[in-house]
């Protein structure tokens, strides 16, 4: 099978090699001619995947006519805020029936789009469209430690095709006809994860941070099930797993960033400070300026604790004494 | 209202102090008599919760009579493999009426049968009972780290009661009708911890780690809903979330025990340099050995790895090469 890639950050890298690795001729695709050309030469990615060769017969481009052409299966692992800008380049060169895997991971800044709906305002809605997503470090998927994602379609002849088309002996991937649940999942955890860095720069304990992943997954399930996705895929892979994986893992950028509120930083210092946005901030942001219709305890704290600068101990003790409750809601 | 916590361990000293701070007036047993006179002594348990001062009006005592005398409530903590022999001591003493609490996590060795199935033989069937469980390390709890567990009862009056006995700022309790499922969650997740444990000797990743507890616990719910659980309750605090505390804390028993095997130990030897014992490694024995009638894959590989000295590296490359499957069951 004949595949492109669309996205050679990290993540769009590691799932080129693995499509590589079981057989397929893969081109991954770079916005910037430069770059991949640096790229192409070095046979490494040194800015998004450094210390990884890149095989020989993993072919670059930053010309988005090579890329689709001959593809029958493309992947865009665009980063949301790119994502719109760099499908309307792709919209005129894809044919309507070629299927599209999306596994980038967040919400579109003010609009909370998911990418699968950018994809298909800018691309038609009718085009067969699947999601990847799960606890997967894209350096440790390019070391072949074992991974395990889930793909979301409504589809089960297309979801039966991605699941063949990316598994192998280090990588499963389990299905799920729940493409808007396994989509949001990857995007909200983000938001828990910030408040699980909180919870870190107080040295708080494992006790709450258990309890606030544990809640924390209820809570955007709770959301996710208003926003047409089910309940139980948020307790699985795309949900709770990659919540575990980013909540309790040294290299999360949304993680680090609660830490560093916690210890009394300047949300804004420590925004100007990184170079990459981490965008569990914005989230929290647009879920808290909005009305979601649904009981978000933990996200109206750390809403409060991020842009009203409200103290997060006491945050905590809101949380902990709010009325009773049932754990599962009828 | 007065109280009798039974079992001066730490889980059962901690409750007991966290039930004074709420303003009872509690009294804790322990089976020993020497022991208990020592820590009424220094007013401190310094076997099983060093470093916590206990106040004097947390009155100790090894006589059960003594214990029951006027209690309307009583706490039931003792470690499973004693949880029998005590219990019939306190079978001729403790009134029809009196609701009973059991805080004790883990099965018992051989029947796998649950706390309170024991303490019902025992006991009787008709006394109102709860159970309490959740992501809670006994030493946090006595230092006033805020924490999040499930009391479980389907009789609603009991349930709320409990809750409002133990709530505090520091200490929310959520209720669930399952007691079933909140009792067999704080013993099944030990299989999987060990489990992780395995994982984390391996040094093999964030990711399988997170994928194996995630899986996991779909394994536990599945295995609990044969054993009369409903399965939403693993998802829930006393299920993945006391998990998560031990897979991923340096305390756990069991995450020890795993991480020793995968590094070559004999099962053997690891048992006979430790005192404790770790229950997830009979709970994994018991469950290898009879058929429970659905499909544990990851407690089938856990056993031959324990049991078989079967390869954990070649175990974990089964998991990965299952059929393709759906994440979540019809």
């Amino acid at each position: 099978v004949r595949i492109g890639v669309i996205g050679d950050g990290g993540w769009g890298t590691a799932l080129a090699l693995l499509l590589r690795e079981n057989g397929h001729s893969v081109r991954l695709w770079g916005a910037f001619p430069d770059y991949v050309e640096e790229v192409r030469r070095s046979r490494e990615n040194v800015r998004f995947l450094p210390g990884v060769p890149l095989p020989a017969d993993l072919s670059l481009t930053s010309d988005p006519a090579d890329l689709v052409e001959g593809a029958s299966l493309v992947v865009s692992v665009v980063p949301t805020p790119y994502l719109r800008v760099v499908a309307r380049r792709f919209a005129p060169l894809l044919s309507p029936g070629t299927p599209l895997v999306s596994a980038t991971k967040g919400l579109e800044k003010d609009t909370l789009a998911r990418p699968t709906q950018i994809l298909g305002e800018v691309l038609g809605e009718s085009r067969p469209c699947a999601v990847l997503s799960g606890p997967s470090h894209a350096e440790e998927v390019s070391r072949g430690v074992p991974t395990a994602v889930v793909a979301g379609c409504p589809d089960g002849a297309v979801r039966t095709r991605v699941q063949e088309v990316f598994s192998n002996e280090r990588f499963r991937v389990y299905g799920s006809s729940d493409a808007v649940g396994v989509e949001l999942g990857g995007a909200l955890k983000n938001v828990i994860a910030l408040a699980a860095g909180i919870c870190d720069g107080l040295q708080m304990g494992d006790n709450p941070k258990a309890a606030l992943v544990t809640r924390g997954v209820v809570e955007i399930a709770r959301l996710g099930s208003t926003l047409g996705a089910r309940r139980e895929t948020f307790f699985g892979l795309s949900g709770v797993g990659d919540l575990i994986v980013t909540a309790y893992s040294r290299h999360s950028r949304n993680r680090s960033v609660g830490e560093r509120i916690a210890r009394g930083e300047a949300l804004e210092s420590i925004l100007s400070s990184s170079a990459m946005v981490p965008e569990g901030v914005f989230t929290t942001r647009a879920l808290g300026e909005r009305d979601a219709g649904v009981d978000l305890p933990i996200v109206s704290e750390l809403y409060g604790v991020l842009f009203r600068r409200r103290d997060p101990r006491e945050a905590v003790i809101r949380l902990m004494t709010r009325d009773l409750k049932e754990e599962v809601e009828g």
